[in-house]
């Protein structure tokens, strides 16, 4: 029994939105990657496996972070004075841009991915940029560090700035190329089709990305629906399309295969029913939709509606890698937009909030983010002892007070699909 | 010249509203406990004195937080899942029972004394309970520790727990012995008049708490307009008054004296302008505003119609002492409100916002919270070269990465009144 192995300690986690699951002091069982029960005691027949006891400490699992712009971490907690347009003509793109420098992208990945794992982002879906070098070179060093992603080469072939954008025939190669190299090449990091969004795409090049997921089996990701203007705006380019998730879909882009599409905030009913209808994720960035002005997404109604839901740091629209900051912020927008609406749309709770930030987002990269029997076990041991508690609390108490006022200091272990992970170096 | 001194370092403070004024590589000379200037080659004069050469590091003003309840700092982070009245019931009354016992009190009061101390808040103005030994205590204890705070015993003689009430009589008499015993006992840690908010105080403790302010010239604070249900019921037991803020008003608790509102985010117009009038502050509370789903306070206006402004964590409706983060929230919660108020009133920007948490709060104090000649000098030094900082950046964006994404690891010292504060020890 090698491969076999107990993790011991306080285990919270939620196997359903809103509902924890607790075990107290008790055993979870790895056997390879996968969670294979949870026991108050060891059962006899693993008395002989090495036991990992975390004593007191919670055990939870790792979040999953369903869209960063892994480039624009240079620019974390810089620019937010605008909103979605003109942000990423000052500062996006011509950060991005730097990125045909592969020692440039190197020196930022290196930090990316320490502070992912500092953070204890176990999962991530990520945007990188044009350049086929640099987006190669990011997923092997994922690869290297122990971390999970899906990993985008963006597209883009239209209304984007001379110093930032590709023909469609090169974008459509490029991204061939590394469905073809990066396909099968490791367990943890994919590659994922990644159109910008509809302004920086021809429908030329939508059309061929739609046929690459078909061929390669590769999933999808895109923006949709942030902004005011950014609608308008794709209004003005397809006016013949319904709405905004029309455009991807008459590509083959929205939930043929799986997707997701970041922030979903301003959505009309049709688009709603037909993310609803296709399984399309949406992903919800409440600290970027804050930072930008872009507004407050109605998730509980998506939820209800039957449309997936994860959340996403969306850095550096969002300032904060931290999955527990952008929980926080999600709960603040809810409760806002509740006292906003005429306290229509129920706030979301932190046991629904957490699910997001696990299993919903889990849920992308298949039997993810649960201690549920042969989910991977991907998971975080939080020592809150340094955090000042100074009354009895409970399991689901001290989970509440580690998201509020914990940081990456109480974060002691992480694991990825069974293995322990230690601190990436590049 | 042994009560002179000078610190060295990237200078950057607000003396006005949005205005940065930045000193590279610069002297500031402290005579007692006042900046007598800013130089960047230090004059002749002083050549002899003692330099604190700081580096590169930032020096900044200390922060000042307007509105906290010291005793709530135990819920810090937990049972934010209801609105104001019921979140009352449920966690806060219960949890100040306990400030009876002072061992108790001392356990609370000193981790908070010492997590201000390292969140960089100099000086803060407070809400402890209606327990008169405890509330002593808490001024012994700031004094101690060398930070300065107002410290306002709680007046609540109805629509109170059992557990948590007062007789009117008792109220006074015990507030009336706290300012006699306090109002000069120290420099920096001043009693404050602390009628908890209209539901709870009678119009005759309130009247009678006016007429202490008089006689002992002291400061007010108290909560305003904060959450719906709140104003409905003020309405309820004040039919004969034209709002919530005449109701202070009538009994002398409206800026008759300098005073100190927390919330402001429901105001009416005549509320708006007669604040105005009577320079009350107004204290956002972006935070608990968010937690508690009060909603969003139109701080630019309050700040157009000439209404002083700063900011408060509100612990434990905040779930964050750091005045950092509170300044993030304070920016997103006016993006958004001006993503929803269809772009009507414009958001408040990083450097409106330190204004805001440092001069704008320190004006209750005095001359504080700014590097101005004759202001207190309250100060932080900032090292940021922790943080991931991949390219060159302005020292303008050094202090907006720091307030985005540093946190207390970033706080190297600590200055109130001219010294050098060490980590408290109780």
């Amino acid at each position: 029994m090698n491969n076999i192995y107990a993790v011991k300690g306080n285990i919270i986690f939620t196997p359903s939105f809103g509902k924890y699951n607790i075990f107290k002091n008790s055993y979870i069982i790895i056997e390879d990657k996968y969670v294979k029960g949870i026991y108050e005691k060891l059962p006899t027949i693993y008395k002989d496996i090495l036991v990992k006891d975390y004593g007191t400490s919670l055990i939870i699992p790792g979040f999953v972070d369903l869209h960063l712009h892994a480039p624009q971490f240079a620019n974390l907690g810089l620019g937010l004075d605008k909103e979605l347009m003109p942000w990423l003509e000052t500062y996006t793109f011509p950060e991005e841009k730097k990125y045909s420098d592969l020692a440039y992208a190197k020196r930022v990945y290196s930090y990316l991915i320490k502070e992912l794992w500092k953070l204890g982002t176990t999962r991530s879906v990520i945007f990188a940029t044009l350049h086929k070098e640099a987006s190669k070179m990011l997923m092997d060093m994922f690869n290297q560090s122990g971390l999970s992603a899906y990993v985008g080469k963006v597209n883009m072939d239209r209304n984007s700035p001379d110093f930032l954008v590709e023909t469609t025939e090169q974008s459509l190669k490029d991204t061939e190329e590394i469905l073809i190299e990066y396909s099968d090449k490791y367990d943890l990091v994919k590659p994922i089709i990644t159109p910008r969004f509809v302004p920086t795409c021809t429908t030329k090049l939508m059309n061929g990305l739609g046929k690459l997921a078909v061929k390669y089996n590769a999933k999808v990701q895109s923006h949709l629906c942030e902004n005011k203007d950014e609608i308008s705006f794709v209004k003005q380019l397809h006016p013949n399309s319904k709405n905004y998730a029309r455009v991807y879909d008459e590509a083959g882009l929205l939930g043929q295969l799986p997707t997701c599409m970041a922030h979903c905030v301003l959505l009309d009913q049709d688009e709603i029913d037909l993310m609803a209808k296709r399984q399309v994720f949406a992903v919800h960035c409440p600290n970027s939709n804050s930072n930008l002005s872009s507004g407050m997404a109605p998730i509980r109604g998506l939820i209800d509606r039957g449309i997936p839901v994860g959340l996403g740091s969306d850095i550096s629209g969002g300032h904060s890698l931290s999955m527990l900051n952008t929980i926080v912020s999600a709960a603040q927008v809810s409760n806002l937009n509740y006292a906003i609406k005429r306290r229509s749309e129920k706030s979301l709770t932190t046991s629904e909030l957490f699910y997001l930030a696990t299993k919903g987002g889990g849920k992308f990269f298949g039997k993810v983010g649960s201690f549920e029997k042969d989910y991977e076990f991907d998971a975080l041991v939080i020592d809150d002892s340094t955090l000042p508690i100074v009354k009895p609390l409970s399991l689901e108490e001290r989970l509440q007070k580690f998201i509020y006022t914990g940081d990456d200091r109480n974060i002691k272990v992480r694991y990825v699909a069974g293995n322990e992970v230690l601190e990436p170096v590049f």
